[in-house]
């Protein structure tokens, strides 16, 4: 208001913009669109959206976006700014190669979820950033919201991992899926998942094992510290596999899944890695044959730690957004840190309860006579509460009499109220066992 | 040698040392141990094992520690020195949270494995490093191996949490899982966990819930941002659940957990948390039935990425130290950014094969005449490949007959070798269907 110049930080923003994290996302498409939503939702963040560049952006203009926000089709506009932190969310080759390069050389530190580049170029890119005193990040390439990129490098840098097993494709993970529960071919199965926006017109990439080998050579990097180039990595189609061979699987008390298999052995003295995509038998207990859907998960095994397992939705634009934001959150993290302005996170105080809202387990022990469940029944029913169903183990002895009654949703209190009054009836031999059902 | 002085970093240490990162271990037990062992035998790493303290230090001496390393039972030669983290796996709230703040104080940061401490005063602990700007990481208290903390706290920045699901205490899943699987009252479930050293001759802690409590207050604070004293949450007994009560979860498709649970609502226009450890009925395709023996595992929902998963040992030596040594090289990642010698980790080039070693399923669609099976086995026994078994789905078309052939483990390569020449037999309809069995 004086007229005084503002104080201004090394990198020539004013004080108060140096509070601030400035980001700009390449493209507005599903992620993208996802991303910017969270960074516009999202309360008390350091992160200020300043820039979205599509192609045709006029036709992408959303009401939802602050004014302040630019739409560009021009990298320039971003490379010119003050921007920290790019995101690159449009896909393909080029020229995100190329304007990835360019942010690192202008200074900017980048997000990217593109799993072909980073499985081409990703330690180079890596090497550029360092030596520009960036940070790239590529969490959402791998897995979408499923922090399996961040658990192998951080969580799990204590430990030396040598094996990865993982479900990295979730149309394939689908579309096996469909064969086994409906019994149908693998062609129908693909054209319904592809009716359903499951598996893309074109659904070579997923069903070669493409996409899940770029996916593993990244996490074969991470993980395992292997330098693989994805061409090395061998690949096999589930287009062979029928509903024949998830009865023969079943015999064999397994089911079949796509599995990207990363594995670091010792043979003869000198290190290899095996590695490949393939459709293989898994047992039935193991949490791989539990993931359903487009789900994803990874098992990592290290030598000290034994098996850790990451689960969770691996594709769509909101659990990916997730990936890009905790990355860009990441970074500017260490940009803070770096100046000593980590400050603890704000804490709510809520009121605390335990007062669930579930069905409800309801054991009892009695002694038994006529008119048990009655009186029980009216009990219940004086404070609202439904019965849903009740169970009675054949063969008891009437003096040590077990049943169940199981309660419709209704909140813990009410029960707790209730049983206070039934616990102090003379049938009784113990007092009721009461868990809530998830 | 010319007895000029070497040059010092800001810290008083010469450039030499500026390259490592000290780390003293308070407490020499399995925890600790563990945690030097898998500091002595890292490759390629700035950490450096400088100090051990443990009462009766004279005892606890091993000679696969370098002789570098200093023993002793005074923290004052711990405050005195150039450590730069402190490690607490002594247990136990005092002096464990004196020598943590007076370390901080000093300058240090600190890993620390206790639950307890910091479910009563992280949050004072976090504020008092970041006054000291140094860092408190306590990711080992939560679920040992499994990279939990990190995983909502970072890994999952990017979401709004509102719900946290966990099986966080080993002992009680393990006595449940033997009541569930051997049909014992509980009594003899926890003998039987007791003699096999899974619960402690006094098991209050962790039958009572109350090792879950201090763990659930820790990842609400962490993962919904909710300063909650551990007092505040319910606990619930697992000491009335009985045999009879896994014949009637089964009866409605469940099992039963000790489940731990926060959960972020609104009612009436404010926010409240619903939380409370307790047995719980979960149904059997949920990931919480899974969980075997003295596993954990963490389920985070969030608003945009939906469910996550974590699992993996929830304690033991080797897997909690993996979390205190991956919390101890988040730290030094720090302190490098700070200076910015983030370098890219080396990578290794490794040979890349597909060449695994497993268990095989071959499914064939033959034209069926007298023979096939002599005429496969031969071909296979010619290259010392084993039959391990041979299924035939009854009713199937002469013509388009499926039938499996499993063999014992061989190198695949072997087993591609076999099919180039069974490819081309004339009663072959189609080429044999090869996966792996993991």
């Amino acid at each position: 208001m004086s007229g005084e110049p503002k104080p201004r930080a090394a990198d020539g923003k004013s004080a108060e913009d140096a509070r601030y994290c400035n980001v700009a996302l390449l493209g507005f498409g599903t992620v993208g669109s996802s991303v910017a939503r969270i960074l516009c939702e999202r309360p008390n963040t350091h992160l200020r959206l300043t820039h979205v560049l599509n192609r045709g952006v006029a036709r992408k203009k959303v009401d939802w976006i602050p004014a302040s926000v630019q739409w560009t089709e021009d990298i320039e506009d971003i490379l010119a700014s003050d921007v920290d932190i790019v995101v690159e969310v449009m896909g393909g080759l080029q020229p995100a190669e190329e304007w990835i390069r360019r942010a690192l050389v202008a200074g900017k530190s980048v997000v990217t979820a593109n799993k072909q580049l980073i499985a081409r170029c990703g330690p180079e890119l890596t090497a550029l950033a360092h030596s520009k005193r960036q940070q790239i990040e590529f969490g959402p390439s791998v897995a979408g919201g499923v922090p399996v990129i961040s658990g192998v490098h951080e969580g799990l840098a204590g430990d030396e991992l040598f094996k990865i097993l993982g479900i990295l494709n979730g149309t394939c993970n689908y579309i096996l899926s469909q064969i086994e529960t409906n019994g149908v071919p693998f062609s129908t199965a693909l054209r319904e998942a592809q009716k359903l926006g499951f598996a893309e017109a074109d659904p070579t990439e997923d069903i070669e094992g493409l996409d899940a080998r770029a996916k593993l050579a990244i996490l074969a990097r991470v993980g395992l510290h292997c330098d693989v180039k994805q061409e090395r990595i061998a690949t096999r189609s589930i287009a062979p596999v029928d509903s024949i061979d998830f009865e023969y699987a079943r015999q064999l008390g397994c089911t079949i899944r796509q599995i990207s298999w990363a594995e670091l052995k010792s043979a003869n003295g000198k290190e290899e890695l095996l590695a490949a995509v393939q459709p293989a038998l898994v047992d039935l207990s193991s949490p791989l044959a539990r993931v359903e859907g487009s789900r994803n998960l990874v098992i990592a095994t290290g030598k000290y730690g034994g098996e850790t397992v990451f689960g969770g939705h691996g594709a769509g634009g909101h659990p990916t957004a997730v990936a890009v934001v905790s990355d860009i959150l990441a970074i500017a993290r260490s940009k803070q840190a770096a100046m000593n302005r980590n400050a603890p996170t704000p804490q709510k105080t809520p009121v605390v309860t335990a007062d669930f809202t579930t069905k409800h387990y309801l054991r009892f022990m009695v002694k038994d006579r006529p008119g048990i469940i009655a009186t029980l029944a009216t009990l219940l029913s004086e404070r609202g509460i439904n019965i849903d169903s009740v169970l009675q183990k054949p063969g008891c002895p009437k003096s040590h009499l077990p049943f169940l009654i199981t309660l419709e949703e209704c909140r813990a209190s009410l029960v707790e109220e209730a049983l206070k009054r039934i616990n102090s009836l003379d049938f009784l031999v113990q007092p009721c066992l009461h868990m809530p059902i998830l």
